[in-house]
Parts: structure tokens; sequence; C-alpha cells
């Protein structure tokens, strides 16, 4: 984006809200500001107390992080050791496999199916081959939006190894009718990672948290920085918390925002994933022709990504705006596959 | 603090600002927290450049973090293998030796000085002895406060074995005449690391950067988080790295306020190390009275802190307060030291 430098850049590559925090959250922020000389509580206590009544534990059960990507590093350094191995999805969200070749670890992956789901068979099958220390699976999945049943995950987490941890990253949970989400358990076994980043529009404020056990919560607090949460970050997530009907308000915004998507797609003749994100995936038929649309749209001063992997790397991923962005994004996706050879 | 409950509270203990963030900042973040939905630039670009000309460097030397511990989290991670040495004074700044433990490194140390100097010539022995990865300093230290003189720094720098990397903590450097300080220079041996949490009074932000050859931001680059340093934290640093006048008034005014610490020892009959930083260490004779008068001013609603190691366990160590924190920290002590048994 600064290489571009356009005058109306169409901002739809990283999931972020276009929704922007709730006015609660900023409100609460700004009068605290003036205070920012001081360290925020390094327990996160008060953060962590409201979150333990969303989930229905204990404060012991939680751990909050400079985001999800934060959390994963530290479940990684705290369960993987050199040579270990940790089982993926190719080409789903990316930070848990950095981690793990950062800190030494080996990689195992399965593909995608070809509906754009992840492969549980594939990955149960998989994990008792290579008995991997850390099992990762997004639900809903970015990118592809996808979302697997609650009973399926269930089923799966317990047919993996006894050895394996399930790092379930939910960061897009918000979006889903609690019904439809893994039923609040606490294992040992099971680590699930939230985040403020997307249904609360908190992404600049680098702010998530972990429910699991209370010896992960220990191990996470002994590799964790003490200090590492922003003071201004635990104050908005505090506040968002306490504005349920703005996170309603951003979730039927989003849906709104994916229907229109899923209507522009069919109008040019496209499919799209079915979604249970901020965002969605066109399809456009392969690879080649995908990253042509990505680029054509980069050069309309439009940020979008796509997948990189097979078999959805014949999509792009866009991010839902505002209705104007929206709109915008619909014009210039238009003139962009006229533009194009077809 | 939480456990303690009390109405008003002297916050002394952890060496932040008094003086908040500059008006200037506030004034910059609080216009940006709208945007808080957006991920902060994940390359820090336009802070970095205003570092970069503060240092008289290029961008490519700077490196972002959150915090500084942070940042000596990515250099003992970098440079330091399970088994590996590392040299540091026993009872300095902690975070530096819980890296070194964390990833597995064997921690060597070397007392303070009686006079309450880190000991540039046992550190230098010490590493010609034990061939360190890592050689940490602090200059100005904490908890002492005191102040190498800057040609002394650069004699050890240079007298220690070619394998050594000097991670120099300057996190207290903005309150020291530029000319005291050790000199621009750029070298793979050396990782200066700054702040935005003391002077600029931004502590709540997590908000530092390391100073150091190309190769070793790329370095650093490879393993940090890469959206890691909140937005609203970029956006109040580079506003108050163009808030000159706001820092001068800090450093002023901190001044005055070591000097009142100075007085009210004096007039007790106690001595003080001389600081060049936020906090005054002021001797109470052995470990114990210290103790004894730490625990004391806790009960009175002071919180503050003390070293551990000797020799500098016989000093407590008290944040400079704004004026009217500092006129009751001096009611408060009188009453503890009236109160204790001598």
């Amino acid at each position: 984006m600064r290489e571009g430098g356009h005058a109306s850049l169409l901002r739809l590559g990283a999931n972020e809200s276009a929704f922007g925090p709730s006015p609660k959250a900023v409100a609460a922020m700004a009068a605290e500001l003036p205070h920012l000389s001081w360290y925020g509580d390094p327990e996160s206590y008060d953060l962590r107390c409201a979150i333990a009544v969303r989930h229905g534990c204990g404060v012991e059960h939680v751990s909050v992080g400079s985001g999800i990507d934060d959390l994963m590093g530290l479940a990684v350094r705290a369960f993987m050791s050199p040579g270990s191995v940790a089982l993926t999805t190719a080409g789903t969200y990316p930070t848990f496999a950095y981690h793990v070749t950062g800190f030494g670890g080996r990689l195992d992956v399965v593909p995608y199916r070809n509906d754009g789901r992840l492969d549980l068979d594939a990955l149960a099958a998989r994990a008792q081959a290579t008995q991997p220390a850390i099992v990762y699976l997004a639900n809903p999945d970015n990118p592809s939006g996808t979302m697997l049943p609650a009973g399926a995950v269930v089923e799966f987490f317990e047919a993996l190894p006894r050895q394996s941890l399930l790092l379930l990253d939910e960061a897009y949970a918000d979006f889903v009718d609690s019904a439809d989400l893994f039923p609040e358990l606490i294992s040992g076994r099971l680590i699930r990672v939230r985040t403020f980043s997307k249904a609360y529009g908190m992404a600049g404020a680098r702010v998530g948290y972990a429910v699991t056990s209370p010896r992960n919560v220990v191990t996470f607090q002994k590799i964790r920085l003490h200090y590492g949460v922003n003071r201004n970050a635990q104050i908005g997530a505090l506040a968002s918390l306490q504005d349920d009907e703005f996170r309603d308000y951003v979730v039927g915004a989003v849906a709104a925002g994916r229907d229109e998507y899923y209507g522009l797609a069919r109008s040019l003749g496209l499919g799209a994933l079915r979604s249970l994100t901020n965002f969605v995936c066109i399809d456009f038929g392969d690879a080649g022709r995908a990253t042509a649309v990505m680029n054509a749209l980069l050069a309309h001063g439009v940020f979008v990504r796509k997948p990189a992997a097979p078999p959805l790397d014949r999509y792009v991923r866009i991010s839902v705006g505002a209705p104007q962005e929206r709109a915008e994004f619909g014009v210039r996706l238009r003139r962009v596959l006229e533009e194009l050879p077809s």
C-alpha cells in the first residue's frame, strides 16, 4: 500500500472490520489515553474475568496475549521441541506454520478438500501416522471462510492421538451463532484462541485470548512477555465485551455484505465459497486467472489477497467492506473483468 | 495493587512517567482510535524513518518492537542456542535473564560494585573467560539509576570477545544529555535498545526499538510477530518524536524530582545513589531495614520496589512522582520511619 499510493485505496485484503471498534470501546480508550504512561495490568485480570464469564469458565482458564499470533507462538514454544511435528492444512492461516518453522519444528500438511473445506478425515489419519505435538485447525477457516460443524470437530478432537494438542483458532467465531460453535470444553489437550481483531474491530490493538486448562495457562504465564499487552487494548477489549449490541450490529452488517458479494459473483457468472467470516472467496476458475484478477484489482487501487495453495488458489479473497466500499469494489471488479483478456 | 485496594495509592514502583504521554501524542492517538480496526503497518515504516533521522542512521538499521522486553527476547532467541552463555549483572533489570533462562541459555553473572555501579572490569574479565554469546548492559542502569561514562562503555565494548554481542539497554537514555551517551555506532556486535515507555510516558503502549546492523534487523524481521506492534503505539511514538519540547519538559521535571528525593534522604540522614533516570535509590543501611521500610510503605499505600541482590539490597527504589505525589511520599516515609523500630 505504501508503494502504491492510491488516492482512493479500497482496503479489502486483511479482513479488518469495516465497521470499526465499538464506540463505547473508543470512548473508554480515549478517556484513558492520558494514563498510557502506566503499564497495563500484567495479569489482564479484569479482562480475563470478563472473558471467563463469557465462556462460563474460571479466570484460571484464560490467558490474554497480544493477538492470536502471539498466543500461537506461545503454544508452539511451550509444546514443541526442535524436530517435533506439527500438523496443519496447506494454505490455511499461515502464522502457526511460521512459528513452527521459527522454533525448529517440522511441519506436516494435508491439502484442503476440493470443496474448499478442511479435510478432517485426512488430518485425523495423518495425525495417527505422525503423532504430531500440535494439530492446528481454524474454524471458521481463513482464507476459505468455510466452517465445519461443531459435532465433526468434536469427533475429530476425540480421534486425535492422546499426545496431540488441538490448537483451535476461532478468530472468526464471533460471526457464528454460538450454538454452532465447538462446545465450551476445558482440556489440557485443547487450546482455543479468540481475538478482538475481527467482529470487535480492534486489529490494530493486538489483543486476543486462549481458553484452556489452568496448567496450560500457567505454562504460558512462564514464557509470555509479562507486560506484553497494551494497556489501552485491555481497556478497549473489556469495553467491547460489554457492548453486545455493537457486536450484533457488526455481525448483521457483515452477513449483509457477504450476501452482496455472493450476488455480485452470481451476476458475473462466478461461484463463491459459503463463508461464516467477514470475507468471501470468489472463484475465478483457475490460479492464473485469479492471480491476474488480483493484480489488476491492485492496479486499480483495490487491496485484496488470494489463497496461494491449491485447490484454493483459484479464488480471490475479499474482505467485507462498508456498503460504499462494496459498491465501489463491484464497479472496479467489473472494470477489471472487462479489461482483462478472458 | 489489586490486592491492596488503597484509596490513595502512590504508584512509585514501576518507573512509569508521572508526566504522562505528550499531549500531541494523546491527540494523535485519540484521532486515530476509530481506525483501530486496521492493523498497524507491519514494517512500522514511518516510525522507523523518524527514529533513523533521530539517530543519523538509515531505516535499515532500525527494528521496532513491543517494548524493549520484546526486542530482548528476539535477541536472545536469535543469538543464543540451548546451553550457550549470556553475561549480565546480578540484580540488574531482570527481563534479559528471564529470556535467557526461557530459551534454555546459561546465565553467568557478576555482582555490582559496592558503589552501586556496574563493574565493567569484572564483566570484561568474565567475558574473556566464558565467551558469552550476549553481554547485557543497561546504561543508565536499572535499578541502581547509575550511569557509566560513554568512554568507559566504548572501551568495554572493544574489549569484549569477537563472538560476543553487546545488548546495550538504553531505556533511560532520554534523561541523559546526548553528548554523554554511547556514540552512534552501527555494528553487528552491538544492539542498542530504546523505549517510549519512560521519558515519552508511553509504558502502556508497548513500543521500543533497536538500532543495529541491517543484518541483525533482518534476523529480527524473520522471527518477530509481523503485526506485533499496536497501531496506536506507532502513531503515539511518531508524534512523541516530533514533540521535543514535551520531552525536555519531562526531563527537567524529573531532574527536579530527583533533587527533591536527594534532599528528602539527606534530611532523614540517609544516603542515595546519584541517578540519571526517573527514579532514585535511597540507602537504608542494610537489606533487612530496606525490606521493612518497603513493606511498611506498601502498608501505607505507597507502591515501591527494592533491588533484591547485594550490594544493592540495602536500597529502596522510588520512581519520581508528580510534585504532589513526591510531597505525599515524603509525609508517608517520615511516618513509616517514625513507626518502625530503629
